[in-house]
């Protein structure tokens, strides 16, 4: 048919294994054309085979060089994503790219010139804005329903912490976990961070200390429109994947709590009970990763510019920088402050 | 001052004290002057003492004769209750009477033209009409909020069986637990009973069987206005004090859960757990004890006319007797059947 | 592969296409050969096109003669059911049918006992028992964590009624719409109905009573194991699709709430608000459609006998039958009575 | 009665007046002798005869030199705390006193050496620490069911702003009311303020800037043991007074949410809706006046030292003084740093 958007995939991890799946099967419109990973094994070609992707290769520049190709979708890990999105963006192709886009600021700079120049549209994969429930909330205050935003709650705690190794290369907790909050604490309250106090501790594993990193963290965030927020943040809630959102407002107050497993009650001599809340973050976001396709593609049928746009991205990393300064040095830091890091 | 209501209570057992506490200390315009009691132990002697009931008797003429008592509490035995009203109507006096009024449908039709002829005021005291829950349902019934009732769902479980000393003069489940539900069922539908299947068994304890009476029972009642009602009881619900009451209109339903012991939940790694409901009708209803006698006193002041009245009463134990009857006979049975019992 | 199961499927109507997506896209293990539909328009064949179906055919033997497929998936009208379940079994093949099996006594007796006789497997796809809030439930009372099951109540009511014209085909609400009740209460019960008590009226639609049915319902069963149930049905509740289910045992009891839309609370000067619950079936249930297949192709992987079986589908009719019997004659039926239609 | 504790009381203001008639009704080994409050109007005198209170008196020393009593309540305003607590210390009696307070560490720390040396007890009302929901977080904390507690949230809203001229009067936000969740935070956890950050705006009404407050407020703070407290504060929530408190630990999360005013929800075609939860405070905390009262007498019967005693008092002031230090100066603040003022 003529109205399918032709794309190729780079990145066939955990992420890239995910928007493959939705291409294939959620995305009547879209021909997946190529899929490219340059650690190519047996066990990934079975899965792919499995899956009918129609070619897997290691050479980037098959999707690159294929005019067909007018959209890709950036799975592969962090540091590959400003190059991929240049050169991408050099061939006219629409760009997906998963988050972060980087945590170098002149690069991201950098590359959301190339991308403007190019006129080709970028979105940032930030999935938990296409929570149901995120995005219900973001309706109430869009919609004027609970007034002007004034404070923004953030809860967002992982069920276990990554092993150390991975804690290592993640830039930190700011930069690897928060991320997302400060994108949803954007989104949600809609202006621009101007001035973050962030603390933390380790609490959780000493392990993670001595890999200079911490495991529990909370912050304080002011808005351009006076908004407030805070976050907590946590690398290991013993009873699940606990991710609530609140936004309290001038007119009213809008709460998502976290998703039930099941409706059920259990009464007995006991107590009442009910089930553990999901455990893992595919449990509770893996209907956002196919929203959030199905929405790009959508904006790029209409023409419509997406978002979360590279511009997103580069706040939010703003934002991680800045708490991660405010954390060093035990004081509230402006957003102006790392703004030429 | 000149504008109280001097009271005489009879009967100082369980709901008597209740009643008698709240007439001492939260109906300000009530003047407490008599309970009359034809058991008067020590016991009770020192609770009236500690409590400062102006006088404790065995006289009921004490109060009967009294002219300066315009109002009368019965909490004594049911078998009384007919002959006390009769009696306090001929000396003018208006009557609160708990429920239920009796279970010979002649005698109370002879109470009850008596209360007429002699234009004084009767009031009933099923206490649950009073519970802010099943108030604010039947708020949304008479508001028009849910539109026409058509089905309305009760669930009423004991937390434990009385002892068989108990069942055994109660005059079986429909009428001494039941009664309640018969009550609450027309309070909230606004129309009368038309016919009633009761059905039932003894699931709890054999020696409730033993005595005569079930445990467990379920009902469906026609209504005049075409709607239905379902009431499940039971003896025991070890997880505590069940009582629910839910609406079904044209135009939505209203759903009264159970009252909760705190609202706190906690998350552990096991489950998300709730504390218990509470398991004693006390900690449930110990509110609508007051309220009732508030409103009571309120009609009394305004010269309205209080529901339930003593044709509610007489209603109650027309549905208890067809239900007892469609148990007897496993059929449906009529109200009509019974009403000239 | 050499371990996938060939199917062919019978019917492409609504629950059709439903089965015939899940078996494409979410059974691995799964070679649809061919379906079957003997209305063939435009439209189906691009859907089947769309949707990759390899082989669309109007003419049934290309799947009863094929030795290939192993199994087949019923989802033509009801009264083709127990004609194409014979066929099907006699080429050895096995079998899942929607629900109902047929109304027929004697044509399922009929059914049952060739596919006896054949030694096939046949599941009925009563598609609720693998709702994951019922399957919780079920799982809550076959632990014995609530005990001995005593009472069950089940509310289940549909967001709007049909057309008229599907009314008038229906067999009428017990047989069309309390069928899944039935089944739910067996489910959860874990014992069978021995008298049944139904009645109902028209309260939502005369055009209803004009085509001789009803369009609001109440049900008591009772069950060998002395439990007792309790149904209420009606056509039309305005706010969505209400699909609850309660098991009271003597241990405790486990309630099943309706799924909510999202999990946000809006909190204004008017009052706490929430979404309303799904109104469409597909919404609640569409996860339950894959899970049962799913779980009839384990079965068959494992040699294991499906449940619910064609024994279930034969006892759900008699409950529907004796449901009938009762509103007709207004008395308990046993059904004992209806065993032999 | 001989085992009765003798009472006088300081000021008949709005919380007095709850602590009388609590007094009066709810403590049946109390004598409640004289209370003392030095603006006596009609109207006082005659809430003072219809609640029956023994004596009204302007004179101070009427209480204080009466050997009888045993025990005082203070309830008169702030600055006169330090100056009665003395006094009755020296008289020895009892103390119960309403918080805060004083903020003037120095007269804090004079009054609590003079409590100390008479060895007489001082309870300070924080009345929140006896609501039953915040009791049952603190039991799952000091039962160790939450393990280790890393993170408290605490919500804390009022429902509309004061009169302008009280907000001038008020010591600040953070002094007049976080002064409460000071002590909450600090109550849950179980460790004393290190350090802490607080800010805030005017989003409310300019007039409370304009009175050189503000009416939004947020905190963080750092404990001793290293947990972490986030705190959120608005003189406004237009859908009534939201109090709500959560404590994260090591072995699960304990959360209780907002009281509600009844267990009902309303089903209809636009929404489900739950009436809005307690608009006034004195809705939510009721009941907490008497069970604090009744806690204190205990204590004293027991010779048990009740908590919250001075010593909380004078913390709960440090920690709001550090918060202004710390919202004046834009920098986390450390309670040493105050603790000399």
């Amino acid at each position: 048919m003529t109205n399918k958007f032709t794309v190729g995939v780079f990145g066939a991890g955990r992420i890239g294994k995910i928007h493959i799946e939705n291409l294939l099967r959620k995305m009547p419109d879209v021909n997946l054309k190529i899929v490219v990973d340059i650690n190519i094994d047996e066990k990934l070609r079975e899965w792919a085979e499995e899956k009918r992707v129609p070619k897997l290769t290691n050479d980037q520049f098959e999707i690159l060089n294929d005019p067909a190709i007018e959209i890709v979708v950036i799975c592969s890990p962090t540091d590959t994503h400003t190059k991929i999105i240049q050169e991408a963006a050099k061939m006219n192709k629409h760009i997906f790219c998963e988050k972060p886009i980087d945590s170098d600021i002149k690069k991201i700079r950098k590359t959301l010139s190339v991308v403007k120049e190019k006129n080709v549209k970028l979105m940032m994969g930030y999935n938990r804005r296409f929570d149901r429930n995120f995005m219900r909330c973001h309706e109430s205050v869009t919609s004027g329903q609970i007034g002007e935003p004034q404070i923004v709650k953030i809860t967002s705690r992982d069920p276990a912490p990554p092993p150390i190794s991975y804690i290592k290369g993640s830039g930190g907790m700011f930069f690897d976990m928060t991320i997302h909050d400060w994108d949803m604490a954007r989104y949600q309250v809609g202006s621009e961070v101007e001035e973050i106090y962030a603390t933390g501790g380790v609490l959780i594993d000493p392990e993670i200390g001595k890999a200079g990193d911490i495991d529990t963290a909370v912050a304080v965030l002011k808005f351009e429109n006076g908004a407030m927020g805070i976050i907590d943040n946590t690398r290991q809630a013993v009873y699940g994947y606990d991710q609530r959102v609140e936004i309290f407002g001038s007119k009213g107050c809008v709460v998502a709590d976290n998703e039930a497993t099941n409706t059920v009650r259990i009464y007995t001599a006991d107590c009442t009970s009910i089930d553990k809340i999901p455990y893992f973050f595919m449990d509770r976001y893996i209907e956002s990763y196919s929203a959030e396709l199905k929405y790009f593609f959508d904006c790029l049928g209409k023409n419509l510019e997406p978002k979360p746009n590279g511009e997103d991205g580069l706040k939010n990393v703003l934002v991680a920088l800045a708490a991660q300064k405010s954390y060093n040095e035990n004081r509230p830091v402006k957003i102006s402050e790392v703004e030429n890091y």
